[in-house]
């Protein structure tokens, strides 16, 4: 295969996300064919011992603790963040300055002034760039998308969306640490808004247009933390929930959600969409169904079905197993960069680029900005 | 409304099953036109206090201890029989020999050979009768009916139900007394399986045509239990468990289970029916359901649909309120007068009338002959 | 019985509501005990003929088609309140003023201005008065209560509630008659914000306590339809759909949503709750089942549980049948006058009584200024 | 890593099952511990080609097309055998006279006989061994084990487990070939008993002990299909369906179904166990959740409760992403290699080893004689 096109990957960033990625560039060839040989080539974090130990065990060829080092190397094809928001934004503008491919994980900035500028960093550097909103690669999503793109829906009345999580409930989460860097402000830019809202505004544009306007509102239940370090309490900075009302430039109602005080939900991400001619629904907890009303047909017989999304026909599921089947989670990952591949390969954008979630972050900041102004906030265009 | 027929009931029973049948000759024509009204003319049962209570009640306008006196009245044109087993045969014999129409509650008689005399006498003397089976009469079984008959499900390949419970798991559960008469051989004739499986063998050959042959098994978990009177430890006569396997004269297989040792079950009777074209399901814990797969149409967009059987286009339920809102339980019975009267009107046999009843009771017959001959056995046509 | 206390009642209207109202004086009986007897004395609607017809149907004794001679008459001890909203005030409010006991259909008036003078109205006539919310007697809700008020879920964090429909989506369903008059709002008062969302803000408060502020959004998606008299169109005149959000006095978040546009939805009435140690859900689609998440015990165990809300331990169902047995839509109206006849009998008030109701259309009528306002609203108090 | 004791796999297959095993060595040490590194040393299948590019694709560091060879390499530790049914035994057991350790798919022969041999050749020869009944690692199902084992169920009353497909209901599928070598009785030993029964059998024998003695019927629906190679219809020589009826040790009743002919499923595995205390329920559709029934507690509050096992405390799942992430189908093979590492390094047999293995086929092989004499027939002991 020494004829093939190479992408040689960096990799920064060895937590949870770390993972997701290394996995995903170490079996998409396996299930996916081509023209493109993903090579492990780098991984970097902080600490040499660790990152030694991760280069180990996913198969790259070396690695580094310093970003800055990872970026200026010229054998690397593709840097791809998966560090805390607040290192998104260097890390990704320095990556596009040198020329190189640039992925990312979701949100990019902590701020909209942040993000823009990566934005426009790779805008400006032409680089071919991505960002992880990986629930689109979701199998059942990526079916309800060609639903909606053939007309399915008819006009589209209604849309609501919410990520429900209940990990923060206890008093005794510190905040301050590695661990729990999303309940930091200074490192996460925001709460739940920009780490669950992001992922139902991203699906919500692509899946039914823009969204114009919104009422929002946020919430911080719990106002004091211990610092992980120090054990003293210290003010909580993020948003514990946040919820908000909108328009599409459609002219379809929505309303939105996410916290992580909803007990009972490890991670339910809902959707649902109404249409004049159909409704479509899906959530995270069981992401390998699709949940479809069609009003066509024999009157007496309409219900709401439930697709197992795991058939030859469905979107991805040739590559994987048989019918009935379910692939999980890490493979949303897996066919995002299967498809950033037949965009490389075809020149064709992946999207979501960074472009498209600069979009996802307008709409969070206008719910941010509506909280606080308490009136109805239109999305920066 | 003077110049309608009347249709004078004389109801035996007090018990869970003479309040079920108060309640639909009381409910009928509320919800239902017909040329016929149903006037509750006398209740029976042993206990005269007891007795005169249930007539205020339910507004019978008399009421007798003794069930030969009932039959005896001229001013009576229907016996209902809502009385334990072992008193059907006797009752429904003599009120077919007084030339009244005939109800009983299910099954027949204790034994085949009851059951067969009970069927003959009606078919003797001529008169109008029927079998509370009372499930064939709720709305999404009704619209699997109509869809079978439609053609839905092409040629039929399989074939499963059960009626699993749990109520008499606790070793302290007594036997011998009036709450507890279907623990008893004597008064029950059997114990699942003619309580339970045989409302799911009514609905199998209503559906599916002719049962051809079984091959059984029963079990007794708890041997002895105490006798409510004595306190006395007696052998438990009954079995506490069945089931069996089955081919239909379609040629398709079933699998039938009853019991009472099924923990979290309280009534689940459930149905599948595979065929060609389509599969149904339904089950009693979600009465107002029907589960579709249709395999016609895009294969991608195939599933089970849910169908919330309660538009006005649904079998029965035009009758009732708007889509979206439920009925229960004692609508089953409700809708069987309603059926039985537009019968009556038209001289047309409402089923399930004795002669159906009887060829339920014969695959009951054979499952128990089953268990005993540890063989197959045929059920008799 | 001669020597139980009598519960004359004149029943206005005649239509979807005047049945389930009459069918639950007739049915309370047979199934609650109580020391008053309901008596259907009188029902009353414009057309003669219909009330006639209905009157022998339900077997109320006598029949007016004047409302003003029902109030009138002194053997009449309630007046039943169950006809289209414009009418509301008028009647209640004349009827209390001859100090008969008022029941009213909700919401109380078409504006909070009319809910007012009505609450007034019965409170300075000092009769007995309630309003048929009748959801709080679905079983399963009133288990909810019960949980809540023993503590089960600790401080509470969110409530969510949505009513969803989908019977106005064509634009062939006209307006302006006597079977579309929720579709005006001289008539109604207003859309789904009073006609749905009445019943979701009920509930909330009942279960959460006190809304105290509200950003709403309303839409009218189909802004002409015919008129049903002449077929010439005319502007809509109610929303279509609404949706707020809302913080409660307790502290917790909320978003509530209605529309008649919501596809595959025929009366999907939801309501979720998420405390600090559980969480409890319920929709009306499956009125008999409670979701409840417990977070105490063992952690590997937790999941949402289904109850199935028809044991003997269950609120109301002891009078019903045996356990896996369900009930309906109409049962929650014979709950709500079992209820009532306990309050009368005990003197102490039901609730929702008309000071109750009131306080859901100050949130009603929070909603609809917000939705002109584009700002958060304050709820009266 | 070089001081890690290696194990070197040479694996035999490359269709949907070598490609299952080739993923679980591959994927294992990403995620799971062990001083044991797993080598992907070779692989082998009688097409040149295709083994060659399934070796690069996979990892493998060499290939054969000849199985003997492969048995016959001295740097080989492990032999798997992933090839159609009609080569387990040969392979198998030459593998284990050259003392190689060895892992076999499901069943192990064709005939009971087979299975006999196979299982003599590992014992005699001593050598490690283990078959791929996969289903044992659903996290799901392990939770079940492991309740099971502390005593949650007390004593059980129920099993029932069915498996269900509807991939050969067409009478277009033909016969003859490599991708349907499961219609063939020569190839595969009988059809829906041995492929999808001995899963079900399998965990039922490991979830709730032996199963003692078994009443069954098979059915071939389709009776003659085209050869693939020569378009000539021949008979069908396999087992479309069958059931059984079953009695365990334990005094339990079980009933057991396996078919291609239910529409509608593609591959329902489920499985429910009824015991005293509780309950417990599974399905390969919703592979992530169990269902769960706790007698224990507040009897108004009992109801079955859906676990979304996903959480770090549940079996396998630490070693995964977040609660509420799923994982799937593929994951229980790398669980299985992962188990079978830990019993390698501490020398305690993996089960299902073959011995476990011969006790299904014994299972499977009384069901299908009982099929034939129609009579019940004791499992061999």
């Amino acid at each position: 295969m020494a004829e093939k096109r190479r992408l040689r990957v960096g990799l920064v960033g060895t937590g949870f996300m770390g993972r997701t990625h290394a996995n995903a560039y170490g079996q998409v060839s396996k299930f996916f064919d081509s023209a493109i040989a993903v090579e492990l080539t780098a991984v970097c974090s902080r600490n040499a011992g660790k990152t030694r130990r991760f280069a180990e065990q996913w198969g790259f060829a070396s690695h580094e603790s310093d970003w800055r080092k990872l970026v200026a190397r010229d054998d690397i094809d593709l840097i791809d963040i998966a560090t805390p928001n607040d290192t998104h934004a260097e890390i990704a503008i320095a990556a596009a300055q040198t020329g190189k491919i640039v992925a990312c994980e979701k949100p990019l900035g902590r701020t909209f002034e942040e993000s823009h500028r990566m934005a426009d960093a790779v805008k400006k550097a032409g680089v071919a760039n991505m960002v992880w909103y990986n629930y689109r690669r979701v199998p059942a999503i990526a079916l309800a998308k060609q639903l909606i793109d053939e007309g399915f829906l008819g006009r589209v009345f209604h849309y609501r969306s919410k990520f429900l999580q209940d990990w923060t409930i206890s008093q005794d989460v510190p905040q301050g640490g590695a661990g729990t860097w999303r309940l930091d402000k200074s490192v996460a830019g925001s709460g739940v808004t920009g780490d669950l809202l992001a992922h139902c505004i991203d699906a919500a544009q692509w899946l039914n247009g823009s969204i114009r306007e919104v009422s929002g509102m946020t919430e911080t239940f719990i106002r004091e933390r211990a610092h992980v370090a120090t054990g003293k309490p210290q003010p909580v900075t993020i948003d514990d929930a946040s919820a908000f009302l909108a328009r599409f430039e459609n002219g379809s109602l929505a309303t939105f959600e996410a916290t992580r005080y909803a007990r009972g939900h490890k991670a339910l991400f809902t959707l649902e969409i109404n249409g004049e001619r159909g409704s479509i629904a899906w959530d995270l907890h069981d992401l390998h169904r699709l949940q479809l009303f069609d009003h066509g047909g024999k009157g007496a017989l309409r219900g709401w079905r439930s697709i197992h999304v795991t058939d030859g026909d469905h979107p991805y599921m040739k590559a994987w197993w048989v019918p009935g089947l379910q692939i999980g989670y890490e493979h949303t990952f897996i066919h995002q960069v299967a498809d950033f591949l037949k965009g490389l390969e075809s020149g064709k954008t992946l999207v979501p680029d960074f472009e498209t979630a600069l979009k996802t972050d307008a709409v969070v900041d206008a719910v941010l900005r509506s909280a606080q102004t308490r009136q109805w906030e239109p999305v920066p265009g």
